[in-house]
């Protein structure tokens, strides 16, 4: 693919939000509706491609090609995810706060979307299918720029995506992808910022530091996801040991698992001896603190590199703290600003946690495991984000609009 | 000022937000308490430093002397201004929308500061105050990077700011001056993201484009405020008139004055040739479509660069449109995002408008004056924003805040 033909690309995209911003909800209704029709009448060229894509592969890691593969039950799954999207509610065109000012004008903001989203993942096709859904339900054109691994079986699930929008008169460059694996394209596109208003990058970490590194555009992502747990000095105990195996070890490869557990040094005898027979028993590498590794010989000593770590498997830190404000301090110097949760029964303590912990997902005796859209009751979620600006924690359809001020008035002046 | 100190400041400002982001309700008021006392304390030292700013200056422009300049009416200005946020609402902390899921976890979101904001802007030394208020107010820590022409009277101003965090014992780095007027120095301080959250830049095209040039750091910001009113066909035609005159008229070097006027064919002999009397009484010039010309000979001819011009003076644009379609779409191809405005009586068309029209304030039958964070009920503004993300148009208390979310279980795992 030119340089020329990419920029043209993005000039379509861009012209195409336009109808899609100004769609109803009924049309955009039924275009998610002829997707999942497409996906059903081409599933076996899906699969048919899939397969290509995995015969192509140069390493055969079993992760990654399961994180590839699509089958006929992946595909349900894709579909019944396109029915869950087009059973939420259209985040746009909403009026909200609309307040009648002294000087007779009624001031209230409406909800629009952000524009062109450009979505820049990796191996895993369903993103192709799950992302483009939300940004065309909530009135988004979105660029698509998935794995060069996943280039056949995304370039089958695109045609789904143009069939659609062609059935609905809808332009099919609202969903644009990117058929060209080369790698230098990316760099090419993060420039064009009068075409996309934001990058949206989902994969490892190396993919997201880069997209951020040299993105002109607006970027909403997370890096880490160094989530903690503190046990509070107030907590019930097996509430504790509950809420600390789940975060840690329900999964170990995802971004809202426990990486670090905070113990309060005045329950720590009765705690840390039964989470530690508990971790093993699950096979989980413990590295504690000085005081920590007092408890069992197994415990590794963890260095300062390890409070950074995001382990994304089955390892965790341990550190016992004097107070909570130890536990604060710390989740602030080395935490990532995606979860971090308390258990305590007492109510000042909570809300000191809740009020002081800046994270985009702060939680009270719940496993952090727990933040996540669907968890959240967004329906869905595109991504999640660490930023400071725009949308915080999992991102659902409200995530991709942004309020406009609507001033109505009778002829008023100043 | 060394550029190792520069980045010490910014170091000591990102240090001294966890304070001012924890502070109670009570000690922020009482901060901007102290703030306006001290104003009133060093007044005849403000007073002094101004002059000799003022003395200082090469050229001496009228405007530019007025804008710089700080009497006692001023200075009372400042201090009402003060006032005015003391008697804002704390936006900080407070929990919204907590709901509770099927799987027993309560969720909600908590608003929170955004961090470090830095403020480049340029001769008003009143920003100085304006802006360190409402960060202080929010939460938030501030680098105030004001015009070297204003130096002097930014140093004293800093010392009312300092004076006051320090009598109510919070860090000195909550406001930090960056009291070297070296130009170099700006482009160092965009490179910290690590220590800035948002930067807020106030002041002339030159400098806000600079700013988003080098910035690595997020930009709020509008650039241009290319205007438009529209009078459809179905306007109330004295309505349209008064609100055209107020909308040009009331205050020509302001972001929210119109520049175009968007004229519906249908009803272009009975409005246009009474408006451009009213503009010519008021010296106004006009520049005029090639049917606009012919109402009068003299208007002169708009050519292509006039429909993408921000005047900010007595000039203004005419075009007539052949129905609401041609006037949205001129105000998409030459628009600048900041405010737009319809005259209509007929629902159907000004809801078109409303929706389709994606600036950051769209009004109907308003002049588009009102576009301000007062005429807002925002209590103030820190600026104004046309990003696609985070905060749009008018930006005050709100806008310097995002929202964390916030989960409440009692023991709940998956």
């Amino acid at each position: 693919m030119s340089s020329q033909s990419i920029k043209e690309l993005c000039q379509l995209t861009k012209q195409s939000f336009k109808e899609i911003s100004i769609a109803s909800s009924e049309l955009k209704n039924n275009t998610l509706q002829s997707i999942l029709k497409n996906i059903d009448l081409l599933r076996s060229e899906i699969i048919v491609a899939n397969k290509k894509d995995i015969d192509l592969l140069k390493s055969k890691d079993d992760a990654f090609v399961d994180r590839l593969t699509l089958n006929d039950e992946r595909i349900d799954g894709i579909i019944e995810s396109v029915k869950s999207v087009i059973g939420l509610e259209d985040p746009i065109g909403c009026v909200k706060n609309l307040k009648k000012m002294k000087s007779g004008i009624s001031v209230g903001q409406m909800s629009m979307p952000l524009g062109v989203i450009c979505m820049i993942y990796e191996s895993r096709p369903n993103v192709t299918i799950d992302a483009a859904v939300l940004c065309l339900k909530s009135g988004n054109s979105v660029i698509l720029r998935g794995g060069s691994e996943s280039i056949n079986t995304n370039m089958v699930l695109s045609k789904c995506l143009k069939n659609a929008l062609v059935e609905n008169k809808l332009p099919e460059n609202c969903a644009s992808l990117i058929e060209d694996a080369n790698r230098d394209l990316v760099n090419e596109l993060l420039t064009y910022d009068e075409f996309i208003d934001v990058v949206i990058p989902r994969g490892g970490k190396g993919l997201i530091e880069l997209v951020s590194k040299i993105s002109k555009i607006p970027v909403l992502k997370h890096l880490d996801g160094i989530c903690h747990v503190y046990i509070d000095e107030y907590a019930d105990l097996d509430m504790a040991h509950d809420i600390a195996m789940n975060s840690k070890t329900q999964r170990y490869g995802v971004c809202n698992a426990m990486e670090t557990l905070l113990v309060s040094q005045k329950i720590a005898d009765n705690f840390i001896p039964k989470v530690i027979s508990s971790l093993f028993e699950k096979n989980v590498e413990v590295r504690g603190c000085s005081k920590t590794v007092k408890y069992n010989q197994k415990i590794l000593k963890a260095n300062e590199e390890d409070w950074k770590t995001e382990y994304l498997s089955p390892i965790l830190s341990i550190k016992i703290v004097q107070s909570i404000d130890e536990a604060i301090n710390h989740i602030e110097a080395y935490g990532s600003g995606h979860t971090d949760s308390i258990v305590s029964s007492n109510k000042d303590q909570s809300e000191k946690f809740l009020r002081n912990v800046n994270s985009s997902s702060v939680m009270v005796n719940a496993s952090t495991r727990f933040a996540d859209g669907f968890e959240y009751g967004l329906g869905a979620e595109i991504g999640i984000s660490t930023n400071k600006l725009h949308a915080r924690g999992p991102v659902g359809l409200d995530g991709l609009t942004n309020q406009k001020y609507i001033v109505l008035g009778e002829g008023n002046t100043r």
